[in-house]
């Protein structure tokens, strides 16, 4: 199993228009990917521009294969022009 | 909903020691707690000392359970001595 997190920062007066997008992606992941055990869209606590997506892959097939959706491509597109910076994307092996 | 991630550095020598105490955390966890519904131990791809949990909490009262646990103080204090540093916790607030 891999975790994600992805860390993004949204530009002021973008946070409507980026969650919105970020609920259509999250509907989209969790009708179409098996793989795909959490994706789930978070906001900080500590700063209200600061987001994470909270993501759990069955395999790295499974990351490769989310990444590769024409919905993920669409809807990434319309989420870049919402961010005020280049995203930080972590990715972690699983301890069991 | 609640997110959590933890951010922990290992000092180089004790990520066998620190992933013991770390999975028997977990199970705990998952044997006592209905509120947190995830709680999660990752190693990072990039650098093997650096560590995530990954938790969601039912509700702010599920955190502060969990927190407030004898096996969580005392398990806590045999990872504090495998630390490096301290740790980074980032709280976020869910997106629906």
């Amino acid at each position: 199993m891999i975790g994600v997190v992805a860390k993004l920062t949204v530009a002021e007066g973008k946070n409507a228009e980026f969650e919105e997008v970020g609920k259509e992606l999250m509907s989209k992941v969790k009708a179409n990917e098996e793989g795909t055990l959490t994706y789930q869209l978070y906001r900080s606590k500590d700063d209200p521009q600061t987001y994470i997506f909270m993501e759990e892959y069955a395999s790295e097939d499974a990351m490769k294969a989310h990444g590769a959706t024409e919905y993920f491509k669409a809807l990434g597109a319309k989420l870049g022009p919402c961010l005020a910076g280049r995203p930080q994307i972590d990715r972690y092996d699983i301890i069991e």
